[in-house]
């Protein structure tokens, strides 16, 4: 088996990026203009998908973990923003439960509300709050295919005691999928979703 | 930022496995017995939890790429077996798109029904058939929470074009979870899905 290892790799933006930006962030408002701001740079820089996120220590607001959306530049369906932010947080506390008691809580920020894989990896993460800033309507308008979430899908998490926040800079969140559209950014599917 | 490349490695025992096995495998059972088998090794090896899955090319049975689950092993919630073989195909592929015209028609054969994450990466990753060994209740009887899924989950595939099979060699797709339990493998889950 020539490929055993799944290499997935945030832009070399990345880091600059954080240098520039001034931590902790302690409120709502100023982590969602973090990952807006790194979902517009990953457009500005033809490095993937209009989708930021981030994996922050919720009480002190420090920054554990940053993901970018993936996709069509590393060729990977999984390479979602949420996806790269929860797996780089786990890799760099070293462990598959960032709800372990021996850690601070920690909180998913997100650009927009999760796609049914991101949100099926929730529960999984560990994660105790989530917050969001576009709507999923925003990113179904946008062409993106959020998949078949459960009916209520803020529920589905609230009664696994993760607290939902959405509508965090909603409109500013929105405007990323402008900002691609006029950037010529490709609306990646899966294949069937495309005719759907 | 110290880590910038999410790096999710199959067990070393793979590549052994894989050249022990005859390919093509033409059959959904003789698929499923191959994942099975990875399943059963991987609780063997102690190299993680009892899951196994495969991407196959559909028409010839040719192996694409194998994944087994990597949770506990690398302390990452995302390393569910379907996962690994998704993106390990796309990574071999080169493409995010496992539907693409330009390659021929690939599934995804796992030793149990897909949980809720990854439920949602099938409609993304492409693929065109998913064939399925132990039930989704098999699991959740083991301990494992496969999360909150849309009601009637094959459906909602089967609406996106994707073929859906379940109850292949079930019985014994359904017995690695006895295997896992005999060996003394650690049931994992969310933090909060532990106490629901």
């Amino acid at each position: 088996m020539e490929h055993s290892s799944l290499i997935l790799t945030l832009p070399v933006w990345i880091e600059s990026f954080i240098t520039r930006q001034t931590f902790p962030l302690t409120t709502d408002e100023s982590r969602m203009h973090f990952v807006i701001g790194l979902a517009l740079e990953n457009i500005k820089r033809k490095s993937g998908g209009p989708f930021g996120a981030a994996i922050f220590e919720s009480a002190s607001g420090k920054l554990i973990a940053a993901g970018v959306n993936r996709v069509v530049s590393l060729g990977c369906s999984i390479a979602h923003a949420e996806m790269m932010a929860i797996g780089l947080a786990q890799q760099k506390l070293g462990t598959y439960d960032l709800g372990s008691p021996d850690l601070p809580a920690v909180e998913l920020v997100t650009s927009t509300e999760p796609c049914a894989m991101c949100l099926g990896a929730i529960p999984w993460s560990g994660i105790r709050r989530v917050v969001c800033g576009a709507a999923d309507t925003d990113a179904r308008a946008a062409g993106f295919d959020e998949g078949t979430k459960p009916s209520d899908w803020k529920k589905s998490l609230q009664q696994k005691g993760i607290e939902v926040v959405t509508g965090i800079v909603a409109k500013e969140a929105a405007e990323v999928f402008t900002a691609f559209k006029e950037a010529g950014g490709e609306i990646y599917n899966g294949r069937l979703s495309d005719n759907s």
